[in-house]
């Protein structure tokens, strides 16, 4: 049984109505829902919740953390930004979707800015599999296409991915890579470009394709209890 | 002094007018007179001259072998995409351009089948600078655009590269891994994407500039003089 | 029920009384019978069967191959490399074994020499785990111990690898990356450099672990039919 | 010209006889001392000096930053740290020896404990060149000896170098990945294990030698003067 916690900062969806009405329980609720079978347990949490419902109890006992937010990154306080950055790299397994490039604990893992250029004009996008053979693009097939998303640009500000398994075209005229996975330790991450608020982008059976994928993909091997450097005894005498 | 050698099948320019046209004297020509510079000198060979203009002599005294083919791939004797495979790995570098990634050394040097999806409708490509700090990029903007060019399509069937230094958007919908890099034993190997002999790809600026950057980057630190298991002697007692 | 094929040269066992002593069935056979399990069946096949045992029919039903050559790689027919390297691209999972670093599939596949130093001193190897949390490291502790191996050393000709899982130590003095993955289009490869002939190495269980754990990391999420370039018709008029 | 900032913690010199009889001006001067030359210039920076000697300014007047600290990382203020990690992904070079491995720009970088193992027995080191093409390892042999170093091993807490440049060798029994190197954004890094205080490490030719090298690898290529999102404007209409 997978354990999957869903974190969501949940605002747009309270006081934005467009945004209510795609997601009415909210975007946790919606990913929630279409993971949940019967190897697939999930939690939700969201950022008003205390210690943003990620305590060290909550996050021993996630297998997989997806992470969704977009204005409020500076809300969630740096000691549980780290605390899921520890947990990560002790094998719980992360995936970042679309403006979560920017939460803390994404950048804590990356080291880098992991900016990149944007522009809001409801853009279609084809996104293009680079990888097929990857376990995350089990099920989908050249390409799909969203028909609104908002629009990401190269230079993205990540280090080198270890895998890039998707590419996103936008009809204005950008590329991204839209589709990556980095190892830190004993944690896999996985970033996915789509999900701007604005469109129903959890609702398209592609992404939530990817998105499943991604949390058998993430699901740890081991994970250590502790991560500290190690006095060694020396073994040849 | 850096020692290129352009080589280039020279079918299309001898039997095709409108190549002709553009190439008069052949695309390896217009490669090798903006390349050469003060520290640069440039030579050129051809598919018809024997051994294809690539005796162990003149690859010798190659520090980089750019590539060109299209339809005549198999005319190159085994042997040959052997010995410049072998130099490779010596330390020689090597550009692989367009059509040539189903050249022989490139698809040795690779592994893999190299195929890709393929289309000739002249479509605009827009060149994306994915890593904009690579000595490839020096000198390019964000993007530059090829008014008409093949399209290529993902996914490209070569090993993970290296570093990606430019992806591709297309107008008629694709993307692909225009730029990039891969360090085979001593050789430093850059394929690039752009040079359809329809097009006047050469005569472009922008590309010009990473053909150029191309060649500083991929001339050897080192050249091995064999490449051959070696005997070891017990270091310690 | 993921189908292996353990290939061996078969050629010392049946003329080295020593080799035959430890492994009197031939080492296909002793690998075969350590991964025999419920969701692992086995088949085996060497150098003079016809066809070195590895028809198109028998490549389309297995899902890994695993391989052991020493003396004999010239006589496997370059066809029979490049058929086993095919496979492998469209997703068949390779195994390669000690001194199969330089059997024709791997070198096909690596595209570089894959030559390395070495000796045969019956050195004690202790195998560092790099990347505790690779699937194929599962079980294994920080390191493990054989008392005897044929020493390799680096500089080993190979691309950069993927994922470095292992890394030997020798009381002689040298450093090997002895465990490597790579993936080429759409299969994975494990080289793992222990097992030379004269010591019992397949009948050590930290080995057997290692073995068992690269054929279920292996094994294809997806395999091609063809690997072919394919034309594109546009997508966006 | 190069402009090359040597920062060293600086205290084991100014309280420990041992090592100040090794470095007695401390081993930024030993450092800057090698690495001057006619197209390098050095200035040095400590941690008691007001903002530890890195002041925007300093930064901005540096290509390649070099850093020793071991025991006092916690005392470097945390804008310090990220403002060093700050000009690092806009281009500045940084060069992080032994134990700074747990320096706070090094662990911001890499987004990873960078923990190991280890151990202070006094040990041989046998540094293996892994890349010998690499320009960090031109003028290195197959290997290089230190007599005496601090043992460190494996699993190195760190992301999948882009390049493993050398694997060192412990007479103890240890490996580790003693030199690689990382491309953060437009910054390279490069991490060199060997540097106990207690020894004269950094007056070996070899290892001079390899930082020398490293210098002029790290230089950037480009330097950025803000990293931020920028917003699009639609290139298709």
């Amino acid at each position: 049984m997978i354990r999957v916690t869903v974190w969501n900062e949940y605002l747009h969806e309270k006081c934005d109505a467009p945004v209510a009405e795609i997601y009415p329980n909210g975007m946790h609720n919606t990913i929630a829902d279409f993971l949940r079978c019967d190897d697939i347990q999930v939690r939700t949490a969201t950022l008003e919740e205390p210690e943003c419902g990620l305590t060290q109890e909550v996050l021993a006992e996630t297998d997989v953390l997806i992470w969704w937010g977009h204005g409020a990154h500076a809300r969630v306080p740096d000691e549980i930004a780290q605390r899921v950055r520890d947990e990560v790299l002790k094998g719980m397994g992360f995936i970042a979707l679309h403006s979560s490039h920017l939460c803390k604990p994404f950048k804590l893992l990356m080291g880098t800015s992991c900016n990149l250029g944007w522009r809001e004009d409801g853009d279609r996008e084809r996104i293009w599999t680079v990888n097929p053979a990857h376990p995350i693009a089990k099920g989908i097939g050249p390409y799909f296409e969203l028909p609104h998303v908002e629009t990401y640009a190269e230079p993205f500000g990540i280090p080198n991915p270890d895998e890039v398994v998707f590419i996103g075209w936008y009809e204005g005229g950008e590329v991204f890579r839209s589709g990556c996975t980095f190892q830190r330790e004993k944690g896999r991450i996985f970033y996915f470009q789509p999900g701007h608020e604005l469109f129903p982008i959890y609702h398209d059976k592609n992404v939530q394709t990817v998105i499943r994928n991604a949390v058998y993909w993430a699901t740890p091997q081991v994970r250590a209890e502790k991560n500290e450097c190690w006095h060694l005894t020396k073994l040849e005498k």
